[in-house]
């Protein structure tokens, strides 16, 4: 087959666009991860990566993709056969609660229904209920990447709190973190489980966990084996910027670069405002071609990405095939039970006006291609999303 | 101002977005131009320019940006004084002319309208006339970069023949060498003028001329002065693969790698009908918006460029400018007479159908940002286009 | 403080220097780890990866340290409690036992002198000790980097079977894979761990298993809690090239290009020669200068790093430092009980000899300058080893 | 060939090695050379340049390797027929001459016997002798990259001073600028003629002309036919940091990124310090071996470069050959007449200590390889002097 000319369009909800500059950073000569320079270039990525998760207390960052990041979060806390409530928010729910039943813990799964987030009652039920508190964690993923349904995390602590239950609350920001308001001091998160290949602009490759004051304490009595994955040895070596074992130095040069580009020069907030723009702009087109979005609840809607339910009948992997052939852009495909009938446009990441605009029109013309009859009308009800004062005066305020 | 986030759209019409593969190419250690390696690196970038080329005559290749390449087509070839025949296509055209002048040549400048290419009847008129022969050289530009007009080359060629005159036939296809089809051995080209900032995908930096055996006789006896220009030590070095003296080395890696993108990967030919598309598609956009393309023969239509004209009392660079601040894309500039009047949308080199969606709802949502009246309807009539049947089946012959 | 000039000299005895080719092919866009160009991107490489483990049995790669694979290797095959025998080479051998005591194993840690490798008769007479075969695996290091000794695996493997004793044999090839000759099947070892940092010239952030048929069976009732590190979905997504969780795709495309210019450009058999070479030059530079290597068997010397003893009374780290600040060259520290006795020199990687020259005189020069009494002849006699007709001849050999 | 493994020694007198840094920016997209961010890269590298030349005058920057600056320098300045004074360094010395010659100047030259620099009696005497000033320019070469002969500039200027000659002094400074002490203000020079590949640390492709107030006066009157090298428009877009036609964009982000480094991060004035050392230490070398320094005269040893005038009888070429066979390092060949009598080693450039031993070590073994007699002791002697307590203060107090 000839060459596809051009850039490829990489649109699915992760790894997201890896911006040059980042490229760039981690193509320098590995340096002596035991010598005076990589002291602060650690002390440099665990400061840069407090103010990301937005908090005070520890963080951690492991040579490892996400998965390991929740083995983490779950290896450091618990013990064989301890009890935790997991909520199926979608594929990526379901898959930490496998993760956590091949590590001898007891999951309980609250059933989703994979269009909607956590449910705050459910969970404040659930723990009422467990007045031996049996339960010790508390784990949901916040932006659930299969779905494109952002769980309200705030409403998650509320109801813990009024159950007055002790169990630790642990989110997955994988596919949130840096892309998605989030707070992990102010939400009362105690295990925050996160990866590199999304909001961060990075290859895969690095995790983290950011962890409160009572998750470290608790670890201390933690009875899963542990060593990779122990905070006390990584939280020892950090204090000096070096690592208990050999770091990815690589992709650190890469995040130093990230986060450089994140917080001093576009900044948060208006990195938070750019996504719930384009989320919007997303949905807009979607519903313009006459399709669903999946997730139903405008409160829970993502920033990230868009999962788009194509009617009965249409195979969304054929849709994907034609527009990866014809277009070169990669969508995301659907997960679990999802496979086939929907398919996911990620937004997130290293992303801006044009480049959603590309990737709306090759959505557009290759759902026409495979035959999926939709009103052609998308682009343009993102056009005058994105072109509309209101939109001017909401960046020109960021 | 925050950083804006994404990739930025470069739609000017030159310097063209450079793939990764060729910018990484260049991103390796300078080597010894006399030592045996480059030896291999020189014949092959030689071989692969005269693919490019479509001659089998001699190539040379100049560290200098294009204007370089202009001035040693001239001096290689001309006596002080000597008169050569322009034709004022546009803004190129008359730098060109300019620079015969401060060479110390005679040029006479047919004048054009900016909006049409070369007329050949007019160079068959005026060689006619020319009994004496006194007109040395007919210099062509191929694809006027500044209005988007391609001439037809071939009936120049025809022109002159008919003429029955002795000129040497000079073409600069600085924006069209491997965008556009040209052949000039079959087209009867004695001096090829190109660079590497177009539809070879490189950063500025090198340039070329392909000399025919006539053009180079002629530079046996051709008064100017010449010294880096000089084809003599350029061509017997060059058969050896070397240099008389340093070549822009790390520019020949990337020169390298383009040329296996566009003569092995994509094919010269795919690269014709692609641009052609897109040429076609942004004039479909243009005029579904109420706007003027500027090339009135379609005959002449760029796969290249366009050049939109706004109508009057609309200030093209304000819009541009718009553009810029609000969807960080970069059109070309109205040049020469034209300013203010048009802007520039390039499609040229490493570019792709959503690339190209991109850069058109950005320029209609700028359009209508800037309070240019037009309908918003451009970007779906380029869809409809690109997405229709036969371009598919344009692409799959190709 | 100034900037030093010129390149720094990375000569720890890991992360070893990256070639620019490999670096390069780090920093080209990620790409979507579920489409088709992935796949064969992870198939490609896992059947490099065979091939430098001299195995057709499985491979498996993690987006981990070195340290993941050790854990990987043991959470795999044992169960909690389980004896595993180990030898204490060095600072790695105590780091692994150290963490098999944290995952719950019960290693037995047969005592060594830190100059010398794993004995295989101490093996063979613990193994025939246990005739209950309560000894689940044994755990050698093939080549401890904290000392520069290269433990004899064949002759482990004979006391192994000699003892007619089923464990499980598993070994460490962090700093000896790609570097020393090793032949996972051959050598009938079960297990083997690797990292990417070394000889396979890549930064940090992948490591490895290969993985014997018997060590797969037993993987099956081991009962060690493994999610992350769990063969099974490792080895079912790799046959299609795919991995269970988000690979750290760009250093896949490095190690692409690494084992190509392993395997097909120098070939193994000349990597291992080369690294001898270097071995054996800079053990005649230490003993120039009147210095010790700390290896005291020649039969187990390494080529992958050179540890010097320093008389007692000097301070290695002193040493290290003025050669640091002095020459911009990092040298190996001493590591546990060797701290402040010993330096490593690192000449593994991509390397050569007029590296390796630089090297020794900075070495030279820095313990002169450091005040470390010692001939100053060592630089010589590296050269009289390398430019020898012998070694021309091994060259040329092979 | 097996590949040859680690770092490719490129020790000829220019291109030099580039550090990565500075590839890695040239590695970055093109852009808009008429847009706002490109006119802040041109004022910041035309501001930088300045400081390097020391002069407050203009300085102009050609996409052009050097020869394109000799060029510039003369047809900017002169008139067809006008006598110039050149003195015979060495090769360079006599390409410009040749190229002089070529541009239909009269140059006469100063026959000199390569192994010293430009005799300033020589010059004065001539410039007496011209009493009706037909002599319009003197033009020598600073460090003459064939013999690693510097000539004393300010030497020059007084003797031109002396004879109250109004010719302009032009001084090629291709190998010495950003390597050796060059003060264009304050040495009265009038054209300052350099390249990008040597001292500036960069691939070829860059060239530029600093031009004092007299020059520029000139050039309104001097009659050679210019239009690329001319000067009048390059000074007036460069006022606002645009270039009159399309600059080498991505080499002028990798002088951004050199001059960053020499000016604010290392100091010319340690750079100069350190090539000073790294000469002698040669220097001592080549005696050590029994040698040859080409360069007769101590106040005109080049801290670029060194020549080694090779024993009657041997063919420097064949050691050079055995050298890059044998060792991977490229030196520089003998230009014209000293062809097969001298090699010459570069150690200008991003340069230090260890490399240079490595450098060293590889003549030393080369040499001996090749079957030149020579005392092993250069690399010693060179060690010796690296190591030696004055050197440290030297270094100390730079």
């Amino acid at each position: 087959m000839a060459r596809p000319a051009g850039r490829h369009f990489l649109q699915i909800p992760g790894p997201t666009n890896v911006p040059d500059r980042v490229l760039r950073a981690i193509d320098f000569p590995t340096m002596d991860h035991r010598g005076p320079d990589f002291a602060e270039l650690g002390k440099t990525v665990l400061a840069g990566m407090k103010r990301v998760f937005r908090t005070s207390a520890d963080v951690v960052i492991y040579p490892a993709s996400g998965t390991g990041a929740w083995e983490a979060a779950l290896v450091n806390t618990l013990s064989a056969g301890d009890a935790v409530l997991m909520y199926e928010t979608g594929q990526f729910a379901a898959l930490w609660q496998k993760l956590a039943l091949r590590l001898g813990l007891a999951p309980e799964f609250i059933p989703g229904d994979w269009r909607t987030g956590v449910d705050p009652d459910a969970i404040g039920k659930r723990l009422r209920d467990d007045t031996q508190h049996r339960i010790k964690a508390v784990c949901v993923v916040h932006n659930e990447t299969s779905t494109g349904v952002t769980s309200r995390v705030p409403e998650v602590r509320a109801a813990i709190d009024a159950a007055k239950h002790p169990a630790l609350l642990m989110v997955d920001t994988i596919s949130s973190l840096a892309s998605l308001d989030y707070r992990h001091d102010e939400w009362g998160v105690d295990v925050t489980v996160a990866g590199s290949q999304k909001g961060l602009m990075l290859p895969p490759g690095l995790s983290f966990n950011a962890i409160s004051a009572k998750a470290l304490a608790t670890s201390a009595t933690a009875g899963l084996p542990r060593a990779y994955w122990n905070w006390e040895e990584m939280l020892a070596s950090g204090k000096t910027g070096y690592f208990p074992y050999t770091p990815a130095t690589n992709l650190l040069y890469g995040l130093r670069e990230a986060l450089t580009m994140l917080l001093d020069e576009e900044g948060l907030e208006n990195v938070f405002a750019r996504h719930q723009r384009h989320g919007e702009a997303t949905r807009r087109a979607v519903r313009a071609w006459g399709l669903e979005v999946l997730a139903t609840n405008p409160a829970e809607y993502s920033g990230a990405l868009t999962a788009v339910l194509l009617p009965a009948g249409q195979d969304a992997d054929r849709v994907r095939k034609v527009i990866l052939e014809r277009f070169d852009m990669s969508l995301g495909t659907g997960l679990g039970k999802l496979a086939g009938k929907v398919f996911r446009i990620g937004h997130l990441g290293d992303f801006n006006d044009l480049t959603l605009m590309g990737t709306l029109a090759g959505v557009e013309m290759g759902l026409q291609l495979a035959g999926v009859k939709i009103r052609p009308a998308g682009v343009q009800a993102a056009m005058d999303f994105l072109a509309a004062p209101q939109a001017t005066a909401q960046r020109a305020a960021a």
